[in-house]
């Protein structure tokens, strides 16, 4: 079972050149312009390959090709939305990927036992609204509130914000999903693919370290309550925590502001963030009470303020075991012998697996780098991708 | 002799009016109404004292008392603009104390020996203009160009840019400046009054270190190149530095950005500054060499790229040898054993220290606070700051 590399290629182009921004990559935000032509794209492609169309309340797009045994459908896709200045592969490869994989499926093996849908996710980004993981989320029926603002979006675009629960799913059985790795894991190790074990879990923390504004001249260094000295100490700390925690932990401090950010007075307040992931919920605890612990030590001992605040919280997800286990045999009856990995990036699989087995492909982004014009995956690798999906799917549905 | 110190405090509290800011403090930036009503509000005060008033091609507000002696002038003062939100005291102490020194003396003792003069000098702050020093820089002749903002600015206020030069003198024999201390020091060391031994010598760098913005989630630690985890590193080692060097070393990282400052990205560049500031020359440069060479040692081990620049420079300034024990003299005359510190502010006195012998005093801050609303001087001490500046002009200037 193959596919065919160079009509994935070319497809990923034709996606990649909708939204195209002037300061190089892609952005194609939830329900704007380049979001509708591209979902239009997809939906010829998937009528193309004969699949039966249709659009959810929420704008997913879904190519379904009926199966001859009742049953749940097994699913493939990924999201069509984009960053800012977002790359080629990022989401479009999984639904390119997914909707070549059922098109050469259905051309050499005809109807499918079980019903093979392919998934174009409206959104997952959040580069638009406040919001992510809109699209999968509409599927397991997990949206409560639609915000004005998304609600107008979502008119102009000829869909109704009231009927957002018409597109909750229950008639899933699997979701299968492949995409870059957007790190350098399979890079680093010359791997060429990846069976996702799990997703990580991540916290968000706001942290506040107060001290005191004073003369950067006239306050000698023991009589100063410096909060970017404290902040340093505890940011530095942090590395040192997720270091020693040992993969897959990992804790980012990423935004810091300064108050009153002036070269000539001691920094009165700091206040930053803290990324913390681990794809175990016990570790992902560990490393958060441990930082939590050095920041409390650092400002007693500097005897400044710490104030520490959860901003988001998610729980790691698994992938199914069965699923895991199908893809790595999948891989292996294409000649690779896959590795398993983390995935520390969020994605679609970690939403519906709430209410479907999941699971995921890795292939390898060059020098790590996504979400930048700069995101590449050899096509070789992306080729190899393709074809461990169609026997995935092939496995799956016939 | 004595000084009026309800006048003194009454003087203080009309200045502090002039320029109130609805936040609290006052702003009086250079050439502005508030800036312009205060020197008519000087200069009312200096003719009522007997004084013979003239403004200078920059705006200095100068009042004379002719001595009966030829020769070079004996003058006090400070600075009449404020940064914004600025105190009660910081300047204005100066000026007002000068003024009701100079007003006591003339009254009691009549005709100087040596011509006496206060002044209210134009600017100090940097608060309006990029620049700093304007009034006490036009008087050693040091201004060599007028930027087109600054020369429209005084046009507005009838002075011409072009005769700058005219402001230049080389008949002042000493300046001796009362000011707040605007640290803790005299507070911590419960001491009511300082004689100043030199003004410290003040270093600018600006440090950018740049790593590789990387995803929060998908980057292992260890194939991380992080701005900001170095930086910290950095900013951590720089306290250590001039804590281990020991007064009256002190260096502040002030400013702080992070690029591109998203929770869920690896920093990528990271920018701050270093404030660093020593009495001397030597003392100054030794910190400054350690902290370039930690900066390089750090970005080293972190594969990192830095690069520093030196953004301002300027040496350290002794107070006048003799000047100094005269003022430690009238100190003690005045039943007060003052202690010597250096000022880790600058002041005008290390602009005029180029032309003439210069020596200043320090009375205590409350709490150290300063260039803010909160600035405050218990009344006695600023009392005895004007009787030991009255006993040291007698010195001079009878």
């Amino acid at each position: 079972m193959r596919i065919d590399g160079a009509l994935l290629e070319r497809r990923l182009d034709e996606l990649y050149a909708i939204g195209a921004e002037p300061g190089g990559g892609s952005f194609r935000p939830l329900y704007s312009d380049a979001w509708a032509t591209a979902v239009d794209r997809v939906e010829r492609w998937l009528k193309d390959a004969g699949l039966k169309t249709r659009r959810d309340a929420v704008g997913n797009l879904w190519g379904r090709a009926e199966g001859t045994d009742k049953g749940k459908s097994i699913v493939t896709g990924s999201h069509i939305d984009t960053v800012r200045h977002g790359g080629r592969l990022d989401g479009a490869l999984g639904i390119v990927a997914g909707l070549t994989a059922v098109e050469s499926l259905l051309k050499d093996k005809g109807k499918p036992k079980r019903t093979l849908e392919v998934v174009a996710i409206c959104e997952e980004e959040g580069s638009r609204f406040a919001t992510n993981f809109w699209g999968s989320r509409a599927v397991i029926g997990a949206i409560e509130t639609v915000d004005p603002d998304m609600a107008a979006a979502m008119r102009e675009r000829g869909l109704d914000p009231a009927s957002v629960a018409s597109a909750a799913r229950d008639d899933i059985d699997t979701f299968v999903e492949l995409h870059i790795e957007q790190g350098a894991v399979l890079e680093s190790a010359r791997a060429p693919l990846a069976v996702v074990s799990a997703i990580v879990g991540t916290a968000h923390l706001e942290v506040t370290v107060t001290g005191r504004p004073d003369h950067a001249g006239t306050t000698p260094m023991g009589l100063r309550l410096d909060a970017l000295a404290g902040a340093a100490a505890m940011v530095h700390a942090i590395e040192s925590i997720a270091k020693s925690l040992g993969k897959p932990a990992v804790a980012t401090v990423g935004k810091l502001a300064v108050e009153p950010d002036q070269i000539n007075v001691v920094p009165g307040t700091v206040v930053f963030t803290v990324d913390l992931r681990h794809s175990d919920l016990g570790g992902r605890r560990a490393l958060e009470e441990r930082i939590r612990s050095v920041c409390a030590t650092t400002s007693q001992e500097r005897r400044l303020g710490l104030a520490i605040r959860t901003m988001q919280e998610k729980p790691p997800v698994a992938m199914d075991p069965d699923v895991r286990a199908l893809l790595a045999r999948a891989a292996k009856e294409c000649g690779v012998q896959s590795t398993q990995m983390v995935s520390g990036a969020g994605h679609d699989a970690q939403i519906l697996a709430a209410r479907c087995r999941v699971g995921m492909l890795f292939v390898p982004s060059l020098g790590g780098r996504s979400h930048c014009p700069e995101e590449h995956t050899d096509p070789a690798h992306l080729e190899l991708g393709g074809r461990v999906l169609v026997r995935a799917l092939d496995l799956l549905a016939y």
